[in-house]
């Protein structure tokens, strides 16, 4: 009980400091370590799992509507990013720059990639000629490099894990279709898997992507009621075609200019699951994700028969298709618990002697510690309903808090008390003027996080929450990681 | 069939000019592009296709041995690499230095890693204490840096991408058994999964890797009789152990230094299975790592109910898991045909109204060519046999190649001779002295390739084939890539 105790209270409470209590999980539930590379953070066993699930659970969506896997060099010639204006003003002055290639000066420099459009671009000059070349669904899935000052595991450092998918297509229609199909990929990806209620919207133009015609966002709450963006998807329009030549002989025998997207998630969602589901015991993983899905732990593990049962327990589980461990380590049960819990393993199975002389096993769930008895025979089948259920109510809970905190304001007074003192997205009209954006912004340190899919009706008479004047667009704001 | 001769023209004969060979087969296979990143190239889809079942089935093999995947930052500060000093004079000189972050110029530059050693010490000096942390059996998936001069697709450039094993051990033993696990691992991988028959050996001290205290190797013959060294794996000793200070308090309560290994795979294995199975119509892929399994050609395709024959064998494969597309392109079947062999996809289908109306359909082998009828009723189970058939054959195929290359010689000027004559692996003894094969070197461009742990016998009174001192090794050379 002592040892128990010892290691819970190394986690700062939720409630307390949520940015200690997150900094604690990630820690304790050793997902990340550090080196001497200042800024850069290393995936340890348990967080790069995570990010392995992910991937391949988006890469297998990705493929689904037809995107390939690519991969492009790391380098930018500075001459190459330059290419496009609103781009190289967006990204130049946060980018690495190699000047060295072994003991001689380069001729040119080249920046390490902060994003590829600019590659994607010109492999895309080369590539396409006719209408046949179209549609180009590349993806790719690499690490990328801005050089942040302030850096946080998961949320901010200089080097991140993403995947970047690149389209061009004939018309504007398509690629706008592209793109909207995309951001609805992400937003299922994140409701039906990680267990995370979502946001679908538009960005203003001031939060839009550096070169794109339409940046759409899906906006994700914390519990402590900030705001994440959690994946953008953006419509270029034929900006980049222009800037780069890219044009292709359609159909009817007219030279035209590909339209083109862009879309990109990354090792943020973890941060977000973290976030989202955590609590006072340490992270807790929504079953769909999860590397290991239960754990099993003995009771008792020296009295006869109990290892046996225990890792008999694992293997059906396994057989199952279940992400299983069994915790045969000479630490106590309450030890086992606890670690259990921290790591967020989203069930564990408990068996001691009196259970097995019942033929039986106890069901533990991470989310609520619910208790389960039921028969040994059944266990697989349980636990799969288990986990199922768990997914479920991982999500609803997530959404009942998410629409807890979504807060509508009757006047600029109202919008700057609620900004002070309720935490969660704030719901207003806007009349589409940048300048109201900016002085919400300096007034409460609320952004502007979309304007939504849903929820997007304008009544007659509706002004905006800042200046007054009528109102162009519905919109949400809140304070962002 | 105008059309059909086009496509192939464009391929120089393997025998002609097997560089000019290899380099064609790469551009119409499009499994690279380029950019204007000097030296870097572009994995396409049906590159990096390749790539990604290569990734998936080592990583499954690794995970099944108790190796777990992290991530590493890209970027090694230069006193970091300095640490160990032969590490650091095998690299240096060819990687590639960061210098600004963003518009400041670093304290301290920043190399982009050319393999992660260092790394992985710095996290291991902090994360290993006592012999409850050990082994740590971690690897990585990512691409690296080398400043090559001269690039060629897959084999050479200054990017690549690669797995890098990094793993620490309580014991001398158990970090030797776990080098050649995994060497093993990596030859067992090329001969079932690749077709290509490998040499398991350990390479001298004059080619060992920088750092290690061994290197073992798997030297693969190409169709041309050059060597390419397909992977390698290295046991530091406790070199960069005591380099480090990576210290843990072991079970008799003694301070000890970890026992370290590293080993490493690359994208050159994509150039090992061109150039160990193409032919003078292009790619060869053999069928375990073949993106595309099969392609159904439909032969008067406007026929009625042809495309629907062809579509319904694409779905009865894909059902039975085999990896298939249907080509319904307005191309002619001649240019399809061209099409298909040119991309390597081990086998195809045709299907025409005889076929159709006789209740049957046409498979065709890449590797040779040959045709079996059979009812399109047992399509699937005939076609996973063939598959299964020509990946036997053609590690067979390859092993006879390899078999019939390998030479010995009587005395130094048989050696000159066979060098210069006859391409393939030279078997000789040897003294042991790097001056042998420095002079082997100067006089044939042969290099060692390996000690083969088979066909290691060395009889009494056997000599030097250079020097004729007596022999202490028996020894492979070759002419490597």
């Amino acid at each position: 009980m002592a040892e128990n105790k010892k290691l819970v209270e190394q986690i700062t409470a939720r409630d307390e400091d949520f940015a200690q209590w997150y900094t604690d999980v990630v820690k304790k539930a050793e997902l990340t370590g550090y080196t001497s590379v200042k800024g850069c953070m290393v995936f340890k066993p348990a967080g790069y799992a995570i990010w392995e699930n992910i991937r391949n659970g988006l890469d297998k969506r990705f493929k689904e509507t037809g995107v390939e896997n690519v991969y492009m060099p790391m380098f930018i010639p500075e001459s190459l990013l330059q290419v496009e204006k609103d781009h190289v003003e967006g990204f130049a002055p946060e980018v690495a720059w190699v000047t060295y290639g072994g003991l001689q000066p380069l001729q040119e420099r080249m920046c390490v990639r902060p994003t590829s459009e600019t590659l994607f671009c010109d492999l895309y000059r080369k590539d396409i000629q006719s209408y046949r070349d179209l549609p180009k669904l590349y993806n790719q899935w690499c690490s990328v490099v801005r050089w942040e000052k302030t850096t946080r595991p998961f949320l901010r450092s200089r080097e991140f894990l993403w995947q970047e998918g690149h389209t061009a297509h004939a018309t504007a229609e398509e690629a706008e279709a592209r793109t909207i199909q995309m951001l609805n990929l992400y937003a299922d990806f994140l409701e039906e898997e990680l267990a995370i209620p979502v946001v679908r919207g538009r960005k203003t133009d001031k939060e839009k992507f550096a070169g794109a015609e339409a940046t759409y966002t899906i906006e994700a709450l914390m519990h402590d009621g900030k705001a994440l963006q959690a994946g953008t998807s953006h419509n270029f329009g034929d900006g980049f075609a222009k800037a780069f030549g890219i044009q292709f002989l359609d159909k009817d025998n007219q030279l035209k200019y590909v339209h083109q997207t862009s879309w990109g998630m990354t090792t943020r969602l973890i941060g977000a699951i973290i976030m989202v589901h955590g609590d006072d015991s340490g992270l807790v993983l929504p079953p769909h994700i999860a590397p290991t899905q239960c754990v099993v732990i003995p009771i008792r593990q020296k009295a006869e028969g109990i290892l046996d049962k225990a890792a008999q327990i694992r293997d059906t589980l396994a057989k199952a298709g279940i992400r299983v461990k069994l915790d045969d380590s000479d630490r106590s049960p309450g030890w086992k618990f606890s670690d259990q819990e921290m790591r967020g393993f989203p069930m564990r199975i408990e068996i001691g002697p009196k259970d097995m002389e019942a033929g039986q096993c106890v069901l533990v769930r991470r989310d609520t510690r619910e208790k389960l008895v039921v028969p040994i025979a059944e266990v697989a089948a349980a636990s799969a309903d288990l986990l199922e259920q768990i997914q479920k109510d991982m999500f609803e809970r997530a959404r009942a808090h998410r629409d807890a905190h979504i807060w509508d304001a009757a006047d600029y007074e109202e919008f700057c008390r609620t900004a002070d003192e309720k935490p969660g997205f704030i719901r207003t009209y806007w009349c589409g003027d940048e300048a109201c954006e900016n002085k919400i912004k300096e007034d409460t340190t609320c952004t502007s996080r979309c304007m939504p899919f849903n929820d997007s009706e304008v009544p007659e008479g509706a002004r905006c929450i800042c200046c007054g004047r009528p109102a162009a667009k519905r919109i949400y704001w809140g304070k962002a990681y």
